[in-house]
């Protein structure tokens, strides 16, 4: 079936399974309850979660980081696949530069642990330190954009590492990446927090899997020698590197350094005291993500394993260990496992975030609403949407996603660490000069990486992320002007302003005499106003049959006859209802009644003109009138 | 710009393109009236055109037969192109074929505008002869499909003609075909019958282009001997030949009479005598295809011309004749054209038969709706759209699209011949056993030909249509059957049944207390009913904080507060409005009055929680109430 596929087909399933789940979602109570499961009341989310002891915590949040390390290294080393052989032992010194940079990051989001105890990330940082708007949102878009970019990149990454073991699923990464996004959709939709311990176990399974990989690789080098035949010479810069060549593979590579934030945002879940067990955890997570990045380089260097496409980096190293046999597919499915994983954390990351800078004001206010099981709902299905829109653009290709990541994440650190900044010079508390060394150090860092990443990544995508953000920035501070000002509109003074009676004249459109009318002008009756009927006619002869109808059926009220020349209801009502108003002594309000037909099933409004909907949205628009539907259900 | 496309961005841009298209007309008063014109009276339809001489209608009608000769023929040879040069001879014998059944279909519907002087199409012959509706939709089915595989071929065939002199244009065949329908769509949606004679020059001009090759033809086989050193040897029966692959061939072949009905449906466009003067346009009409028909074949034979995708027969024989030069452009641009023209006529044809079903009640009853230029609009929308979808699916390869086409012609052909058969029957007037010869050999030949195109094609893509009429058929039946029965329940009692007046509760919700919500109380304390306000809160802070200000405002009216434990308006309104409508002597009707803002600009939607609408939307089709939207018009 799916070989069969066009490829343009991708684009138009990825379109009719979005439109499927959510009209699902929306129409059908049954599949929604079997996809998402019972509706749950507000006071359930306040249950509180058992707190987790920090070495059962640190898996639970490490996928996030621990799993950058299937990629990271590798995007390093494609951009320097063109200088050939001589260019592989730079993974050397790449990988120590990006451990080095794991250590400041680490010990500046410790400073940030302690500054804030309940969790901030970058935004609430931020806000808490800068006065203006701007820094805060610049640190949001920064973080909405990349949680978009961690969503692709980590499914991407996923499922080219089952592809290099079954080089058969090569042609179906694309839709593969993109179904795999919809599942994760679906099981956040339902909520899954209460069972976030099972989460540790894939990710001790991938740890257990890069350790014994490590392992595997002394115990090779301590039966065949430190250099081996494959190992290319050491220290010789090839021909053609650049100074620009050799900052694009650090910043590429430092992508196995995102993910890092997730434990300041979740000091919450640690055990009593919070504090404490998270620095415990950020100190274990940053020492076995160090060692598997200088041990996975290394050995990478040892075997001189080449960039191939269709095979990464450490399914290569994994082969030539292990063979083919179950260890192999071990780490092959623990790698995507908890790759998902990470892509999954980023569906509470993201609707969080969003809720939360919308909760403020700069984001549409639909996003601070929590689903029928406690999530936000809208946030999950835009994070879903975008992510698999970046995928089939970039044919779930991870390298090609590289260069648009991670300039967000580094932009968003630098801004949380000059809030900390900002915060050790206000306060001036105990050691703040060392805390105030430590941010610094860190906000410089991360600035020079977001800058070097912007500046080499370019043209290569990275233009599409510093053309975003701007505008992301600017359309926030646009959503929030707008609420203000609706804000003040809306205000009334409550002992001056209250209800005031109008007269009022309602108008019953008619199409004719039958049950409909009938019931419609029932209703108008029955309200105590002014009532009038209105027909349009196209031409005289059926004006002329209504006019007779009308008496015949003993003229319940007042019938106005317009004729339309140009076959449309709304020009002569508009004209109709504008002289009504402008009537000396005229009514106050005009209140316009339409009669609509609902038919037993919603495919049959197909059948049946959508008249009554087409007045009403006009009307609403475009003139100051009152508009009531009174309905009439079909009992065929 | 298009080299870069992406082939999955073709289907996007397709529905890009007709969304803002659709939206454009929809929303745009001013985009609308660039594009489609000022909107005309009703009157304006009536305004008679000049009638046209014979020799004026012919080549004006003519487009739709006259067009097919571009690819009828080599649809024919496309089936016979495995067999090698030893089968090309066979292209005589078909072509002999095809202009029997020519002369036959032509005698035939002579007959048949003797029958009907105001144009009978095969959908109202059938109407007309037939008791029970099967026959008449069969026939309607038949023609509405194959009117969108006219536009499809046509389209695709005149992009070919042009792709065959600029091979650079071939990448784009697809894309370009499309944006040609989305013209024509265009332009129609203008309406163009004003100007409908200057529609008779490109046909004559390519008529002068056909001949004009045929004739150098002849030149050049008086030079050089009418059998050349490129002539296939004739009369031997190639190797691999089977009675399938001929009746293949043959019913190919056959495609080049498809738009023959043309002329019999707008017999009331002819100087009176309208049916003498249609009847000589044609004969005109059959003996002008004939003769290209034969000669075209006869000098594709002497020439012992190939198939080629990239290149069609036409275009390979006028490049032989007259080079590359002005000659051969004006043939492939007249082609282009005169292919255009014929998709173009389809435009009238499909929206006119679908606006006459759909007035009988088998087809929704949107497509009798005159738009404002006072074509049938949303048949012609649909007809573009179907149109697109096919050649996006069959990437406008005529050949491919060929299987698919002329079963519903010929099958419509039939119904009508056994339509007049039963007429001749019925009637037995002057000479009618020889008019009732002439039609039940027109029958038996056209049912024939249909079977042949449904058996031999039936794996080539004829099943496709053999799936579809079937279910058109089920379809307009259904549809007739659904508007029956409303007809029946709508129906009332002029002298029985009056409106009567009831008991109203109008519920007013309320969200706060603010300047919408005072606007919403005032109306409803206008229409003097019993009012109430109902709040919804999520939590017991908001209910209790509701409760205070409603105080503070001097309670306007009696206020009830509904807690919402799932976060949702709908479920604890739907329980209240379902207590009110159970209490003992309580209202007979429920009024639900929902405020409703309006943002001054349309996309300002997204920043505000579409309660109001969802509301209504939901109460409408769940429950019997009445909804009244009042508006208050933002100034932000």
């Amino acid at each position: 079936m799916l070989a069969s596929l066009e490829p343009w087909l991708h684009p138009v399933l990825i379109v009719l399974a979005l439109l499927a789940i959510g009209f699902a979602i929306l129409n059908f109570g049954a599949v929604k309850r079997i996809l998402i499961g019972r509706p749950m009341r507000t006071r359930e989310l306040y249950a509180q979660h058992t707190k987790l002891l920090w070495y059962v915590a640190l898996p639970v949040l490490a996928a996030d980081l621990y799993s950058s390390v299937a990629y990271g290294p590798e995007a390093g080393m494609t951009e320097l696949a063109g200088l050939g052989d001589s260019a592989k032992w730079l993974i050397l010194p790449i990988t120590a530069a990006t451990v080095s940079l794991l250590v400041i990051l680490i010990t500046s989001y410790i400073m940030g642990i302690m500054a804030y105890p309940d969790g901030g990330g970058a935004y609430a940082i931020a806000k808490d330190n800068f006065r203006r708007p701007w820094a805060s949102l610049v640190a949001a878009s920064a973080l909405l954009v990349d949680y978009v970019l961690t969503v692709a990149v980590s499914v991407s990454a996923g499922i080219q590492a089952v592809s290099s073991a079954y080089p058969q699923v090569i042609p179906y990464e694309t839709t593969l990446s993109i179904l795999c996004i919809l599942i994760i959709l679906l099981v956040n939709l339902r909520g899954v927090a209460e069972s976030a311990s099972i989460f540790a176990w894939p990710t001790i399974l991938f740890m257990i899997s890069m350790m014994t990989l490590i392992f595997a690789g002394f115990v090779n080098e301590a039966h065949h020698g430190f250099h081996q035949a494959v190992t290319p010479p050491l220290g010789v810069l090839p021909a053609g590197l650049t100074l620009l060549l050799a900052l694009k593979a650090f910043s590429s590579a430092s992508s196995a350094l995102t993910g890092i934030e997730t434990i300041s945002n979740s000091v919450p879940v640690f055990r009593e005291p919070h504090q404490k067990n998270a620095i415990k955890a950020y100190i274990g997570l940053g020492v076995i993500t160090g060692i598997t990045l200088l041990g996975f380089a290394w050995h990478l260097y040892v075997q001189g394993i080449s960039v191939n496409p269709n095979n990464t980096m450490l399914s290569q190293l994994a082969g030539l260990y292990f063979g083919h046999g179950v260890v192999y597919q071990v780490i092959i499915w623990s790698t995507f496992i908890v790759l998902i994983l990470a892509a999954n954390s980023t569906f509470t990351g993201f609707p969080q975030l969003a809720a939360l800078v919308a909760a403020d004001g700069f984001l549409p206010r639909a996003l601070t609403i929590r689903g029928d099981r406690l999530g936000y709902s809208n946030g999950m299905l835009v994070l879903a949407a975008l992510a698999s829109l970046l995928i089939e653009v970039f044919h779930a290709e991870t390298n090609a996603l590289i260069p648009l990541y991670a300039i967000g994440v580094f932009l968003s650190f630098t801004v949380a660490q000059a809030g900390l900044v900002r915060r050790w010079l206000r306060l001036r508390q105990g050691i703040w000069p060392v805390k105030l060394a430590i941010n610094a150090v860190g906000a410089g860092v991360t600035a020079l990486v977001a800058i070097i990443f912007a500046v080499t990544k370019f043209t290569d995508g990275a233009w599409i992320v510093i053309v975003v953000l701007p505008l992301l920035v600017a359309l926030s501070a646009a959503v929030h002007r707008h609420y203000e000002q609706i804000g003040r509109e809306l205000a009334i003074d409550l002992a001056e302003e209250r209800p005031e009676t109008h007269s009022v004249i309602s108008i019953v459109l008619v199409s004719g005499v039958h049950r409909v009318v009938l019931n419609t002008l029932s209703f108008a009756q029955s309200i105590h106003t002014n009532v009038i009927a209105v027909y349009v006619g196209f031409d005289e002869e059926s004006i002329e049959r209504m006019k007779k109808q009308w008496e015949a059926w003993g003229s319940p009220c007042k019938l106005y006859t317009l004729k339309s020349e140009y076959r449309s209801l709304l020009r002569p009502l508009s004209l109709f209802i504008g002289t009504l108003e402008r009537i000396e002594g005229g009514p106050d309000r005009v209140h316009v009644i339409v009669p609509q037909f609902i038919p037993r099933r919603w495919w049959h409004n197909a059948l049946h003109n959508q008249t009554a909907l087409l007045i009403r949205l006009w009307l609403m628009r475009n003139r100051d009138v009152v508009v009531t539907t009174v309905p009439y259900h079909l009992h065929q």
